[in-house]
């Protein structure tokens, strides 16, 4: 059976001792945010996860969502509502939402590890209240007064939820394809018409009322991106004094059979003439959605987070209890039939491969919410934009990467399992399977990596990698003469020269043949993804060094940054051969050469 | 909607043009087997799969196996058994078997293609033949003249079925901790009783009888490993003289529900006393086992390669079809709304990872089962023992590394998918969820890898490993001169050497360290693959260059191979500094430091 702890040790390590928790909160303005309130808060959320969600999670993958074809409703697994209503009640949608809008003006930090917290628990549960934060971000962003007035209490409550309504049958990532349309009304209000896929949380009856915030084409529209735009579409309509009306033409069609998360309502959506308000401006609703995606993609990350997380703890449960054959050096425990699993080296390079993945993108993602922070809280503009630029350039490889690692740890963690993990009870399987879903939805690794090389790097001049490789290099100056680092810092400081000149030569060879981005995309964004854990884990081994914890815990440290070095790190000379190969042995294959149909 | 075609032109070639399938069977004793005999029997063997039994593969994974609790009756799918039956009209489960029992005597190496073709197109399925070649294989080698009698023919035939029953709730790797008891009975038979789990095939309608092989203990068994026998214990009991008399102890107590391979029974057998014949000297049953074990584990890793065909087939088509977005420098295809997916260079990437593996890993399996027949059928004893030693040694790398790639393989032909692949219709995320078992039964990778590294290496002083780079040199001196050639030879020369001496320098550091062993064993595996299948591209050129095939298939070969030898062989930079790296940054952290419970 499947156990869940919060990982409340290595939470607070990474928070407060890494990352300076409380000197951020308290800089940015969050004067309530000690580290007395910021630890209750980890402490109720993780009772949560443990108590309330993680016990719901095999269920919720056995019985899955129910759909009635009659009605068009759907229901999700047993015990989800009673979950959802505890989650409310205890405030935490609107943890890191503004005061002004019902929320509790947390950072945006903190609502990173509630994040991890929920979708260890139960990643499934975790898509219901997910989404509603996209569609916070946007009304705040664009919507017109009344707007946010009438939608966003209720969805920063939890009152209601939200939805991002993107993809179509034929379109996902090309969204200038898009086909749905809305038409302007004589009352200001536009009818909407089009059918919308993969729509999470797109129908359940967790709330009274769905806010469906759909890309749509108004009739004069430009052809491609750029002639999309953005309208929220509630399930009951809202008039304009904050009173709900009619049901809206609006209605789920059918749900999604997957891999995997099971209890994610995954609807195809049919808007028949739907009432919606148009939100922001014609014509700039793509410009929107990157808003809402943006933050969507830290989320994704966490997730593949929460998943190695609780796979490894499993994995790592049953590599004590397992006994199986006997130590390559002679009997560790000769008073029992066998020694248990983990005496094996290959069974601890599994774990160790778990271990350094998730404490070091434990690392990589909270950093990343912490400029979230920074870029909106931040007294001084220069600043603001320094953190943005650095978040936009993190958050491709933190979705991408703690994604991608999400399918190796539980891939890890279930061969741990041997036969065991394949077989339902034992819950890894779920875990594998869930995590599938990671790596494709909020755009894929592929896109990520482009995102990465093209509009993060090539389109800037590197301006996120600069300033990225600028904080590794003041940590390594202020470290220099530390001889308990030296053996981090001078490989870092190595790969991080590499990266440079590796990005230069690629976007070289890209002025001329922009295909050479392609190529290189997705080996650039793990090389990059190696590198940066390189980072955390040589700032690990530094703040632990600094602390007066244990000296287990600091030993633990040191030796999983070995690890992370000797047996992680090179994994950047595949990538860096890989890239510098070029577009050529990926091009000159023509298309029938493939193979036959 | 998945679809599969045999790759019968890619089966042509890998056997006649690279392989020298004629000489092969004209040099061992094959009379009969011909071009034009090999060819029909690959004709009607792809017909079979692509007709009967690819149909059945999505019905399979749906409905799955049925239990009766109150009978201990299991029910596989629905046209399993009609299925069964017309391969068993065909005679195909006795293709490669010999014709006193009742076979068709064909070399192994056809019978390597059946079992890619029949896994290709349902994996679940090939499991109900599949278990019979251990059995009969055991036969032949241990039994006694009225075994061999009473038993073989049915198995052959496929009016029966055969099972391997090792693994037991508290073990699987480590057998000499097994519970099974079989006491010896005055008749001379012995009562087995005892619970075996994970037995593929265990129960199921499909034949009249099951003939369970089954390792127990006798009471005066010593202990661990070295006490253990082998038995044949049938689902009906049969006498001396063949005769098939009442229904044995033995009883299905539940079936396991799985991540995939839903098509598969896979059964807790519960042995009760039940009737059963010694096969083989008493404590010698591992030995046996390892008969058995051996020619499973190269179908094994064929299940691996068969997955990775079909899930490249259709992620190809759906890269060709689905039109999303433009190549990266400017339409490929103006008249239509978007471009095909193919144009990407990442898609490409992800196309390219799959078909180099797959040509490239049905050589290296085929090259497996061609030494077999050379082991069992040439005159030369000299030849048989040279053979037999490299196929034991490229039997752990054939079974793991076929079967980890078919995860990488099908993780990304469901990736080309996008969230489509998510979705069960499509029929990609089956592909994935039974690929998984692949890397877990019959030996997980930890174990082909231990195995490969101790066992064929260390053990045998490189003997295998001697072998294979002899005939890599070999190779390489007839092509020596040959310019087409060259940018493929010196890489794989030099790779070679570096191979030769990474196992010295491992192999001299696990003198005063067994640890190293375990600590170098799954990157040592993997580095050993990706040089194998570097001599398998090479070879593939050399060979479609002495054809007279169309130019266009001439230079996919060659463009293939550019790209592994660009973008995959560098993943054994990675590996061989893992490799290096040794075995401390895996032992440091001491049992407690990998984390609380």
């Amino acid at each position: 059976m499947s156990t869940y702890k919060a990982p409340l040790d290595d939470l607070r390590f990474a928070l407060f001792d890494v990352l300076g928790a409380e000197a951020h909160c308290a800089k940015l303005g969050f004067a309530d945010v000690n580290r007395e309130l910021a630890d209750a808060v980890l402490e109720e959320a993780a009772r949560f996860a443990e108590t309330v969600l993680a016990p719901l999670n095999k269920i919720g993958d056995e019985i899955g969502c129910n759909f009635d074809k009659a009605t068009g409703d759907v229901t999700p697994p047993p015990g989800f509502k009673q979950a959802f209503d505890t989650f409310v009640e205890g405030g935490w949608t609107g943890l890191t939402n503004a005061p002004e809008h019902g929320g509790q003006g947390m950072p945006a930090l903190l609502g990173g590890v509630l994040t991890e917290l929920v979708d260890s628990a139960n990643l499934a549960w975790g898509n219901f209240p997910m989404l509603s934060h996209g569609a916070v971000k946007a009304l705040e962003t664009y919507g017109e007064a009344w707007q946010q007035d009438v939608f966003l209490k209720p969805l920063v409550s939890g009152q209601w939820t939200g939805t991002m309504c993107l993809t179509e049958p034929h379109c996902g990532t090309d969204l200038g394809l898009l086909k749905t349309r809305a038409e302007p009304q004589a009352d200001g209000t536009y009818a909407v018409t089009g059918t919308k896929i993969f729509i999470t949380a797109g129908e359940h009856d967790l709330v009274p009322n769905i806010i469906h915030l759909v890309l749509a084409k108004l009739p004069d529209a430009p052809a491609g991106a750029k002639g999309i735009s953005l309208f929220v579409v509630p399930k009951f309509k809202v008039a304009r004094d904050g009173s709900v009306g009619a049901r809206n033409a609006v209605r789920c069609g059918a749900i999604e059979h997957k891999m995997g998360i099971h209890g994610s309502a995954t609807c195809v959506m049919n808007f028949d003439g739907a009432e919606g308000y148009l939100l922001g401006e014609p014509h700039k609703g793509l410009q929107a959605m990157f808003v809402m995606m943006n933050s969507a993609r830290l989320g994704v990350g966490v997730q593949g987070l929460g998943l190695s997380e609780r796979a490894y703890q499993n994995a790592l449960r049953y590599a004590r209890e397992r006994l199986q054959s006997r130590s390559l050096t002679g009997p560790k425990c000769p008073d029992k039939p066998a020694d248990p699993l983990i005496v094996q080296p290959d069974v601890r390079r599994m774990l160790l491969s778990q271990k350094s993945l998730v404490e070091g993108g434990r690392l990589l993602s909270l950093h990343a919410y912490s400029l979230l922070d920074v870029a909106e809280h931040a007294s001084d503009p220069a600043e603001r934009e320094r953190a943005h630029t650095l978040v936009s350039f993190l958050t491709p490889i933190s979705k991408a990467c703690l994604t991608e690692w999400s399918i190796e740890n539980t891939y890890n963690a279930l061969q741990c399992f041997g036969g065991h993990g394949y077989i339902h009870e034992h819950g890894m399987e779920q875990y594998a399977r869930d995590a599938r879903i990671t790596t494709l939805y909020e755009g894929t690794t592929g896109i990520q990596a482009l995102d990465l090389i093209g509009r993060k790097t090539a389109a800037t001049q590197g301006a996120g990698l600069k300033l990225f490789l600028g904080e590794v290099e003041a940590f390594a100056k202020q470290h220099e003469g530390d001889a308990a680092l030296a053996e981090f810092i001078a490989p870092l400081r190595s790969k991080c020269q590499e990266w440079g000149k590796l990005t230069i030569d690629t976007l070289t060879r890209a002025a001329s043949n922009p295909d050479e981005l392609g190529a290189a995309s997705t080996d650039y964004l793990f090389y990059s993804g190696y590198v940066v854990l390189a980072y955390w884990w040589a700032r690990s081994v530094a703040a632990v060094n600094a602390t007066s914890k244990p000296q287990a815990f600091k030993d633990a440290k040191r030796d999983t940054a070995r690890f992370y070095f000797a047996r992680m790190l090179p994994r950047t000379l595949a990538h860096k051969a890989a890239i510098e190969a070029g577009a050529s042995p990926l091009m000159a294959l023509p298309d029938a050469g493939f193979g036959a149909e």
